[in-house]
């Protein structure tokens, strides 16, 4: 990399999972944790701040876990506090965690707000700059590279500036890696965080080694993106913030509609080369895995972020692309509305379908047989997206290529309270039909989906013994109109694993459990393709 | 008013019905677009852009109802363009239509980038300007205040700025009352926006009585309220915006969102003395004429805007307001909410039952027994972060004051596939009781759940007929553990309206049938409990 480069390169940092999981309605599982903190890494996220162990410990076991992720480009790290007050940093429970996340680099908040110390933290002003101090020791004597955020820096500098900066200082002093300033409450402007970063860099950069500044926005006056932008005009060279902007209250600085504009306006290098054309199905995905609907007019990723409703509009811009386009919606990865299914659609359904390897190019005519059949399904409320099983099981059947392991005939599934005195609550039966036999099965389970699921896989069991492996591992329901309530339609995503890997499916109905029956079949099929070996468009129709 | 008012004052002008009504989803009828001019007009909005009856009929219905209407505050503009290239001002079709609205102010747009002059217009640089100046003359011989909008002016003084200031000057010398700057395809920066404002005031400001400029910005880039912001700064007297943000891509300026931070942050005069108090219920009143979901976090106005997760955070707020707390929530008519998390602790569990007014303080020894109810409920999946009236009941069981409206005795839910041949795929039953009798009733339904819903408050109905108002407005489903999948424990989350007001019910089982039983029975307790009134602390205990 040679300096030009060098100093173009802005350092990303996520906090979906830490600081949006703070959102209202914002809940990850572990496995969530690891799906985004994967997701992050393949978009070319370079730091994801990914839990504090110290305050949460289904937070440890994610660290424990995620050792075994390969990445790529991310580095994860963990996040906790200065020591509590009155307590040696050796002594402190809370340090004790999160160095137990064995995160090469560790990030701890301390105050820098003299109003902070003293009426909320109820300590002495020079007791806040020893535990900064001690705590940043303490960690680097464990080995730790430590990231300081300075916690109401902004509001900190209007209320006592002296002591902001020499909070901050005190951290630079301790050698913190870097320093982070907070804009905690999110009500600062723009002008104000520029000159915040630059009263700020007058105290970092009289040391011999100034750690590079970060900036850490909220959305609080709406103007979170603006304040990163105006902070790294001043110097910053690390922005925070969550992808999608999750956070609490009015959310963090969204990344995904920041890192476009760093990338193709301020000639800044946020992700590795190549890697902003999947800024749009990577933010689709951590969506997903949040169970979060996007807002659609998200700047850049969102639905509607180029599409166009005005005839005048839709008309120039058939003559020139950028007389009603601020950038090339392709080179975010999405796709300008009114030309989807004839332009941006048709490329990326293209490339979709190469990546199975069935031997069909982007100008067979089968493409567009394709592209008509998931506009139908779209309109019905399915999406591909985050189900990539099923999308594979719909190319096979479009292109003629799907060998059907077996048909529901029929189910019922019923659920029932109190129990009765011979079936448990929730009971269902099923009949499928395999290679010109019936059978029929019955089951009970925890809830109705888990008692169809069972019911299915056990009238199964007998032709593809090899079911017995398989497992589902996570289970989604999201609501596609929910002004109709419960007569809305819902779509329902199913992760399954087989031990060696996983895969999900979609299916959508208005009754849930219909919907969840689609899932599970495209799941069990799915298992039974790979199991059998995909035919290619070369060999003869298996149908 | 004095002259330091005077200079402190900004016009705020809308724009939701016109450039607002062109985002996707968005559709108003003329009664609608009655009752937001009332509620823009009661909030204090000077400028309201309600139409452009050139090129949509149903506006100019909507300008002669609107005749009626008694403002306060507002005054209507109808909107249109510079007349057809080739056509006499006084012979166009659109031209008269825009007179016909016969508002005293109309608001034309005209082009300044050169590029789309020649390339989408295709007419001559010099055409446009004259299309420029015989509309505002041909406009104001008859009688009328013209504001110009400069279309595409960011992008055309990048362009082409000779041009871009060339096409404002001539539209100040045919005497427009107003200019306004506009960054039609929302892409530039608010450095940007700053600099074309001061170009333009040094065009303008040699004029003899200059018009005051106004600034129209979109938030393709997350920008607009910052270009918003920085225009002001650069002399702007006018903003233009839609009050929730709504337009075409990503939306324009949100004023809803820009409007408290110029009140109450750079001192500027918005709206009327008081007006800002209303911000908050107009906003969410006029989401719902657009039937449109107020995005939770919205700045000032959203749901979560002044929630707080974390426990400290939670703490420190109940210590010093400002903490945590950018403004105070009751300036802009919204509230403090605190949630029910793991994180949450004794304080923000005790202020939210004050806020009930059930008498208890927080040292009552029931508090005490609340959380550690609270605490056991969360351990088992429960939520009530997002489910406000379940946790107002759960307070009222707790305490010993809740009155029980109802029983259910049993149900029985079935999903069947294919539909048998007297019922649907869905059927429900229930069994009830009320004051010592007993009810049963049976429904289909669209779903499981739809069928439980409908048989539910079929029961119920005898004894309760103002069950019949209510109705349900959102379902949501969250799986809490995936990792046992469809035997993990689901969350359902209902929101229910009685078309006056609305509330949010949780539910937690391994069934999510089950589950949603538990919500849709809080929900429908809940709208008794309120239609009943409540007791309070003081009085004996009902249960």
């Amino acid at each position: 990399m040679n300096d030009d480069m060098n100093k173009n390169q802005i350092e990303i940092f996520d906090t979906t999972l830490r600081d949006g999981a703070q959102g209202e309605g914002i809940s990850f599982s572990a496995r969530d944790k690891l799906a985004v903190t994967e997701a992050l890494d393949e978009l070319g996220i370079m730091w994801i701040e990914a839990g504090n162990p110290g305050s949460n410990p289904k937070d440890a076991d994610f660290f424990k876990q995620a050792k075994k992720l390969r990445l790529k480009n991310a580095r994860l790290c963990a996040f906790g506090s200065t020591r509590k007050k009155g307590t040696a940093a050796r002594d402190d429970k809370q340090l004790a965690e999160l160095l137990s996340a064995e995160t090469e680099t560790v990030v701890i908040f301390g105050k820098t707000s003299a109003l902070h110390v003293t009426e909320v933290l109820r300590a002495s002003l020079d007791e806040n700059l020893d535990m900064i101090t001690e705590t940043i020791d303490f960690l680097r004597s464990e080995g730790r590279i430590v990231f300081f955020d300075a916690e109401h820096f902004f509001d900190g500098l209007v209320q006592n500036a002296g002591y902001a900066l020499k909070s901050v200082n005190t951290a630079v002093q301790a050698d913190a890696a870097r320093i982070i300033l907070c804009d905690t409450n999110g009500g600062s402007f723009p002008s104000a965080i520029a000159g915040g970063v630059l009263k700020a860099a007058g105290v970092i950069q009289k040391h011999d080694a100034p750690p590079p500044i970060g900036i850490h926005a909220h959305n609080d006056s709406g103007l979170a993106i603006a304040c990163s932008i105006a902070a790294l005009e001043a110097g910053c060279a690390q922005v925070q913030g969550t992808l999608l902007g999750f956070g609490e209250r009015c959310g963090n600085t969204c990344l995904a509609a920041l890192i476009p504009s760093l990338e193709l306006k301020m000639g800044l290098r946020c992700l590795p080369d190549g890697n902003l054309e999947h800024l749009t199905s990577v933010s689709r995905r951590v969506a997903e895995i949040a169970n979060c609907v996007l807002s659609d007019d998200m700047p850049y990723i969102g639905d509607h972020a180029f599409s166009h409703k005005a005839g005048m509009h839709a008309d120039a811009i058939l003559k020139i692309r950028s007389s009603f386009e601020h950038i090339n919606p392709s080179s975010v990865g999405n796709g300008r509305r009114f030309l989807m299914s004839e332009q941006g659609g048709r490329a990326a359904v293209a490339e979709r379908v190469r990546e199975f390897s069935v031997g069909i190019d982007k100008n067979h005519p089968a493409i567009d047989t394709l592209l008509i059949r998931l506009k139908e399904l779209e309109a019905e409320g399915w999406a591909f997206e985050g189900a990539d099983a099923s999308f594979e099981i719909l190319v096979y059947k479009e292109l003629g290529l799907y060998k059907n392991f077996f048909d529901v005939i029929a189910f019922r599934v019923q659920s029932e309270y109190p129990a009765g005195e011979l079936l448990e609550c929730c009971h269902a039966w099923v009949k499928v039909l395999v290679n010109g036999q019936y059978e029929m099965a019955a089951a009970e389970g925890d809830g109705p989906v888990n008692a169809l699921d069972r019911a299915l896989r056990r009238g199964l069991l007998r032709f593809y013994p090899e079911l017995a492996k398989m497992r589902l591992t996570d289970y989604k329901v999201r609501v596609i109109n929910g002004k109709d309530a419960t007569a809305a339609k819902v779509r329902v995503l199913i992760e399954s694993s087989n031990g060696a890997s996983s895969w999900t499916t979609v299916g959508v109905s208005a009754d849930v459990i219909a919907a969840s029956c689609l899932a599970l079949v495209d799941s069990i099929a799915y298992n039974l393709k790979r199991v059998a070996g995909q035919p290619d468009a070369t060999a003869p129709c298996l149908c």
